[in-house]
């Protein structure tokens, strides 16, 4: 029996190529993971940047936006933050992603390397879980214009800096007047993102068939600013009242420097990002591992 | 223009009558709201209860089945209690609710008594906002039979006693396990409920159009163990593993003594509650007011 | 060199008797024990029911209080809440324990049983780091009579039964007004205490340093309502002001039934509670082991 | 009878002149309050930069230091923030405070503008309660050497900027290793700062007779990282593992920026503020009013 993906892109996490050794080490992996897939009677492809970091030839290769346009599944070998970056990457394409993980596993990358043949295999052949997550797309609006524009899988964070007092933030949903909050900041949170940050904040943990962002507050100045679960369906706006020195960030990964005024606008993006678990796979197994539940702790 | 409701049913809360002059006032409240109903060209009927603890006579009376089956519009004099109790049984006939409030304004019950007829007219005509909740549908399974049924807006709460110590429970969602949790206790609360005793016990508040329930531990023993948001989709389970003298408490109106491995299932009822709130209403505002932000409070 | 402690003596938790095997394997330890203080050249004691249960003879035998009278040292074999137990009768002597411990370590027995003698000996002889625990004097006033008094090392809880609604608790410190609260309880813990029950409920630790209490409502109606520590010079009084099957808990280990105006009082004690640890035994290291701090986690 | 304050200072908040009627507002206010101290057989000082910015003249004038050489007692109008300052420069001079409050009353500021006459006048006269405070003495290490220096009578606190991700921060207490945090950063309070940034950040209230410092997490990435009460006998240091952006704020009034390998270290001043409250003045009222407990709220 044939796989089901036929054309599989492989991006490795190449951004922090330590040393010599350690590249020789990521090169080892990425080539060995390649040759899996061209043993499986798939077409492996290299991301252009895992290539050239790697130093491997002798395969296609081609940027992200090019597997998201040519190939069926994209493998990404790597960490959650990794894992992230490329999801917002490919969601437009729609294409499926499988994290591969050479450390401790995460909530989305949880196939080991130490024997990830063994866990690829089926999927490859169709046997896997699919686990999709909305997207959130945001944008600053400054005087009525659009200054910047965003994805964010995980979450859309206003805060203050390390040298200023709090933030005064009026939240609206829709419209509709909801609080103004005087925080060291707010995070809207996807349910990919309320196991992360949101989480230390004093969220709840959302699961991912939850039509919902959750709104939590950094600190907040008043005692009952509880965090909110809000259908994802709105649209959330952040619109700076005061403070300063207040940023808006993005899966902590781009920002944006917001002036008093600006207004941070949140909604769903019509794009989802597509991950594929091992059969068996369970989110609740996940939240047990990750957060250290059910070991007879304390 | 006619009112748009023909059959208005009255139900005052009778189950307190405080010595005789609370009485007296129940009966002057009840009766100028009949008379009001009857002046908007509706036919008013009254619960047979509060017609008999007030005394009132010369209306139409029906108990609260009747109601359902005859009415199409139940007016609740009462708090948030009240409410929620008319409100479940009716929920089978789809009946909307309005409340009328003698007291501090309710979530839901947020008609003042005083002026309440300024505030009735336009909804009597159609002119309000539907605030549709869902309700909870849980039981008892003993030795795999239902030895206990309830209906519940707010929540299905497993406690232990005040003489002993913590619960050990499993939970599961259609199925598949989530976590074994010991705590003083464990919290499934509706969208309206999230913001009673689950908001108490450190939950989050859930948007009444979230399609979801939120878990909340009480006191839990491992602290990671964090309120989290399931579907309503789904059937939640909740076995006593251990501890004594435990209760499932619904609404905290009505409840089902535990012994080990009970099962308290929960899922979404096939009907809904209706309230109407005056045009305008808005749950955010409901929020600011009973939670006292944007108060400049320390 | 002798042992700086003559006569020691040896306490198992003996309440649990599991079945056969498990009471030789218990009197195999117990005799183990007491062999090796005689080898140190100081005079084991068995406490009497400890030397019943293991079937032991040959021993010197004596009471918990005769062990108070006459012991220098006290071994407590078993959990932490044998040894809080055990503390709590030996307070008025003074006499120091030192925990040795089967299963998972404890806050205060940390003797690991695997090896006992290499720890316990430099302890026999003098090196040790000293331990010592303000206690809780606790009693239940009604009607201007005490009704009730205990002692406590981790915390007195004034709670709610699984069948009831919020109790309403009136709290003064030293006859000055604090708060009315209505929850489902409140815990008064010490800092051996603050680690126990009290963090479940959302308070903070308490190094056993702090000459105070900390007040922690559990699962308080008011959100504002927030652990708050006191002096332990102070004498605080709860009065029970509402509420149905109401419970005073002292180390969950003794407990008195409550009614409306009932005031449980607590203040220091004029004993303490003094556990010996090895050479350098650390609160924090103790911390970090039994919170799982620093292990990279979630 | 005459006052046992013979040389009575008046400080305005003079820092945020707003407009032309706004000063002459606090002219006004500054006058009235010399000419009644002067009634009452005291004389007046007015701080320099107070008689400066109000245009006042014919007073003796001091600054903060000289006040604090010369003068018995002085009365502060403004904020508890203005008061925190001047507290934190009158604490090695031993003078005690007393706080006029214009808008709402603060935690320390209880007199208001409105009718001070009769609440001063009493405690003029050697009528009144003190409240000492402890301070804080903190500093920034580099390399070995001390870089910075202040003094806090609220917090330190040492935290990311708002563009940067979490801290990583290696906690000692008397050099002994408490624990490694990766969170926004860490709050260490005093009694008095535990009702301010700390309580927003999730900490508990310090009584102000507990001799301890709070230990605060802001959001922590481990959720088992929860708030320690610590001697403040003790030296506690912070030293900065890892991160970027870092900064360390004293009262949030003044600031370091920090470098990897920088160590803040906090222990007790020798000198404590002392503020003077009206006969009947509680801690706990002043609780319940900025808390709004007992308001029967949600």
């Amino acid at each position: 029996m044939k796989p089901i993906f036929r054309r599989v892109a492989v991006i490795g996490k190449y951004q922090v190529p330590v040393a010599g050794s350690a590249s020789g080490n990521s090169r080892q992996i990425i080539e060995s993971i390649a040759r899996f897939i061209a043993q499986q009677e798939c077409e492996p492809t290299l991301e252009t940047e895992t290539a050239a970091s790697t130093g491997l030839t002798g395969y296609h290769t081609l940027d992200v936006d090019g597997i998201g346009q040519h190939c069926d599944l994209c493998v990404v070998v790597g960490g959650d933050g990794t894992m992230l970056g490329v999801g917002r990457k490919l969601a437009a394409y729609g294409t499926p992603l499988v994290g591969i993980n050479q450390g401790r596993l995460g909530f989305i990358t949880d196939i080991p390397l130490q024997g990830y043949q063994d866990v690829l295999t089926p999927i490859l052949h169709g046997d896997y879980e699919e686990d999709v997550r909305p997207l959130m797309q945001a944008r600053v609006e400054r005087g009525g214009e659009s200054v910047f524009e965003a994805l964010a899988l995980n979450d859309v964070v206003v805060n203050r800096g390390s040298t200023s007092g709090m933030v005064e933030l009026r939240v609206e949903v829709d419209g509709v007047f909801v609080s103004n909050q005087r925080a060291d900041g707010l995070i809207v949170a996807s349910p990919t993102g309320s196991t992360a940050y949101a989480l230390s904040a004093g969220g709840p943990m959302l699961h991912p068939s939850i039509p919902g962002w959750v709104l939590v507050p950094i600190a907040p100045h008043t005692l009952s600013n509880r965090p909110i679960v809000l259908s994802d369906a709105t649209e959330i706006a952040i619109e700076v009242a005061g403070g300063r020195d207040i940023s808006a960030n993005f899966d902590m990964q781009s920002l944006a420097s917001l002036q008093h005024g600006d207004r941070v606008l949140v909604r769903r993006s019509a794009h989802r990002v597509c991950f594929l678990h091992p059969r068996g796979w369970s989110f609740f197994a996940t939240l047990r591992r990750k957060l250290r539940w059910n070991e007879g702790g304390s």
